[in-house]
């Protein structure tokens, strides 16, 4: 593939060398069906096994607490459905946010169709929803919480702790699950201290590939199945493991390294990239401070979010007007945090890896720079 | 991997070069989100689509009828859960066959359970349920019909075009679903000829890789969601999709050549190992001689299936003794059949690929009549 600057990352990333090969070592010399009784099965068997283990150290979790699944959809669907379902009987009200992913507000208002209450926490402009507001949102009929860790569209982080408070302080029979897709690889995650039941996550935003994630489900907490048939992931999450890609999720993890260290780096980097960006007059910035730094939220007021994408895109460089999963609609998660149309609709979503360099941001500076001058306001 | 001779393919099958060649081809060159709104995102939905149109092109559907999901299981799971809830206010009846793979049967017991009636319909002694007592199940109140086309243990090939004329004759609001999984890629598929609305396959038994497949649903029949989300897969099944498997799926279609041809040469192979295999005396063959030849279950009289399974397996020779899904429990589908204990208990299921060679066949010959010399008699 010709050099790139790629910096769409929350959308999906370059798979990397330790994914790609460990993907060609189960193809090619390990394609066993766990299942099977024979050595060929348990030549996968082990290999699974190993896959599961390292997700799980990376969150603090026990082995068989992890559960392979195709993606952060089917883990966040599988969370929601698989908790309300089991405790259903306890209580009505589901808490969630506004801004959460589609994967998750999507089952959601079809439990809310259904007849459950839901409460869509509201964020500050930082895109945070309020400590507060996450306490008196939670009542004794609460039975799901599910807030993400970080927002996918500017990177704010969401304060789970407290919603893991406020479930014990109020007595909740509510399970508490987190959208960690965007923030698993790049945050120091530890499902005991975040306090939570249920965690999603996703390979291919940290150069795995694409069909493949996992669901953390807490040790005793029981939810219902999705996918019912052969008892595979311990019965509740039935089909074969698609091992070449849990493997490659493994090297992925592998190659991650040291998850503070990447972080100042791509702080810095993000520091740079808003000190340069914003030498151009008509670039304001959207994400806060605070944000995750891998994701950077601006707008190029009086320019259209698609055009600009399209002229970065015919000087080889990626960005997202918002999350690829919205596909060009508006974003409802500029909308939640108080932006103006004119914001919005000229936003634009940077999103870096550990790959990405200053000169990927220079080159998108300059860009920017000349669009602005030879483009037509809208 | 060094040279074994792999007689499992029912099981999973190894990877052709073709898939290994897509699936790397996607990962290192093709690796935008296909949800993306430029260049990368463009070009990997350019593979998407040519990916849908060759399966399309294979069981006679149109691209906009194939819906890609992470595996025969989760296709089984979408249009059995998806077809009963689209169809819920019209009746009460579920027509399904003992024999059916358990990610047929464990979602159809869940609705069972949920107070839906299920007909479980007995195979005769050959694998396969009659016509009368399909044309005698259905009813007005029958809201699906899942069948599957090819047996997973015995390889019996069930009559779905009479189930699809069955519940036009008796005007029944049911949708008829078919687990291909055994059948795809082996048998000649025609949906048209079949009469489904709902048809699943999957990729790792064609030897692509594990962790994709598809349902066929035919257009204008609506089936409710079992994942929600981004709304990928024209909103049925959100996520985003695996392209590097579902690329190397479409390079194993590719390779599999001419159908009837791999049949007819897996048909004389069958012949062969019956022929061969019978010549030990302990040997009995269970399936019946117009099962797919894809799949020859027999029995070892008088020797437990496990312990055959590992002399085998020392002898680098695999096989498996029933059904992978099953994890080594007595094969329901051998009880159906009416076949008893001892049979039952020394099953062996030999399923051929494409790559199978007579002399896999000698030596699995050789290694069992000295097993039979050898091994205490159970």
């Amino acid at each position: 593939m010709k050099s790139v600057v790629y910096l769409d990352n929350s959308a999906t990333s370059m798979p990397c060398q330790k994914a790609i090969d460990n993907i060609n070592s189960a193809l090619c010399n390990n394609w066993g069906n766990p299942s099977s009784l024979h050595l060929m099965g348990l030549n996968a068997e082990i290999e699974l096994s190993d896959a599961r283990r390292i997700v799980a150290k990376t969150i603090g979790a026990n082995d068989d607490e992890v559960f392979f699944t195709s993606g952060g959809t089917e883990a966040n669907n599988i969370a929601i459905f698989g908790a309300v379902a089991a405790r259903k009987k306890r209580g009505n009200r589901i808490v969630t946010t506004a801004i959460e992913h589609p994967s998750v507000l999507e089952p959601i208002k079809t439990l809310e169709a259904q007849g459950f209450e839901v409460i869509y926490l509201k964020p500050d402009k930082n895109g945070v929803v309020s400590e507060s507001d996450i306490y008196n949102a939670i009542n004794e009929k609460t039975i799901l919480v599910s807030i993400m860790l970080v927002n996918n569209e500017v990177g704010s982080i969401q304060p789970i702790k407290v919603a893991a408070d406020a479930i014990k302080k109020t007595g909740a029979p509510a399970l508490l699950h987190c959208d960690a897709v965007q923030a698993f690889g790049k945050l120091n995650i530890n499902v005991a201290s975040l306090g939570v039941d249920l965690l999603s996550a996703s390979g291919h935003k940290i150069h795995a590939s694409k069909g493949v994630g996992f669901l953390y489900k807490k040790k005793n907490v029981h939810i219902a199945n999705l996918i019912y048939g052969g008892g595979q992931e311990k019965g509740l999450r039935s089909g074969t493991e698609a091992l070449p890609l849990i493997s490659g999720l493994k090297g992925a993890i592998e190659e991650i390294g040291n998850i503070n260290n990447n972080l100042s780096k791509i702080t810095e980097l993000r520091d740079y990239a808003i000190n340069k960006l914003t030498q151009n007059e008509n670039i304001v910035i959207n994400s806060a401070k605070n944000s995750l730094p891998y994701i950077l939220n601006i707008s190029v007021v009086g320019y259209r979010s698609e055009t600009l994408l399209h002229y970065l895109e015919a000087c080889d460089i990626y960005v997202s007007s918002g999350s690829a999963c919205a596909k060009g609609h508006k974003s409802y998660v500029l909308n939640e945090i108080g932006l103006d149309a004119k914001r919005i609709d000229s936003a634009l979503r940077i999103s870096f890896s550990r790959f990405s360099k200053k000169e990927d941001i220079d080159k998108l500076c300059q860009a920017l720079h000349k669009a602005c001058s030879i483009l037509r306001r809208a």
